[in-house]
């Protein structure tokens, strides 16, 4: 069929909760670039407030610690992601990415 | 990682614009089931107007009738799927659990 495409999406999930999808892999990629909560929250249009308690919910789930924050002096402190939150992220965009081809082959085998 | 479950969801778009997903494979099937429009939107909730309007819009962008309406007597005519619709169906329902089956497989070789 003319123009017919396939689209997917993945998230992952704790215990049938949300705990990775598309836009909090984007916030926690954003605060690695920025070493900052509070940069990563304004690329995104979120206060720093909704950033936060984003990433707070995600360590609840996980019971493991995503970002380190380090208390600064009049700029603000860092944040860094922790090893974890690093794997974290390296796992699901190997998905993603795995997906999206194994969805792509699929798709021209039947359609 | 405790709990950790991975979902996804598949849907496809013609030019961009969504054609078929969860929602609208149900209304299709329903119809098949009940042979009629009316009987599948009460069971999904939706107005006689609403299925109406989402199978039109369906049929619009493939450009290819999808469900057959008989006018019928007193308690309204039958409707059935065309063999176009039951091939869509088909493939769709083999995409989906085709790439149910690889999600599972990529999460499970990588968390």
């Amino acid at each position: 069929m003319k123009g017919l495409q396939v689209r997917s999406k993945l998230w992952l999930e704790v215990d049938g909760e949300p705990l990775l999808g598309n836009g909090r892999d984007q916030l926690l990629r954003l605060v690695h670039d920025h070493g900052s909560i509070n940069a990563a929250a304004r690329d995104m249009g979120l206060t720093y407030r909704k950033a936060w308690s984003l990433l707070k919910a995600m360590e609840d789930k996980l019971g493991r610690a995503l970002v380190l924050r380090s208390k600064g002096g009049a700029g603000g402190g860092e944040s860094q992601l922790t090893p974890e939150a690093l794997d974290l992220l390296a796992k699901y965009d190997q998905l993603r990415r795995g997906v999206q081809e194994l969805v792509d082959a699929k798709f021209a085998e039947l359609f």
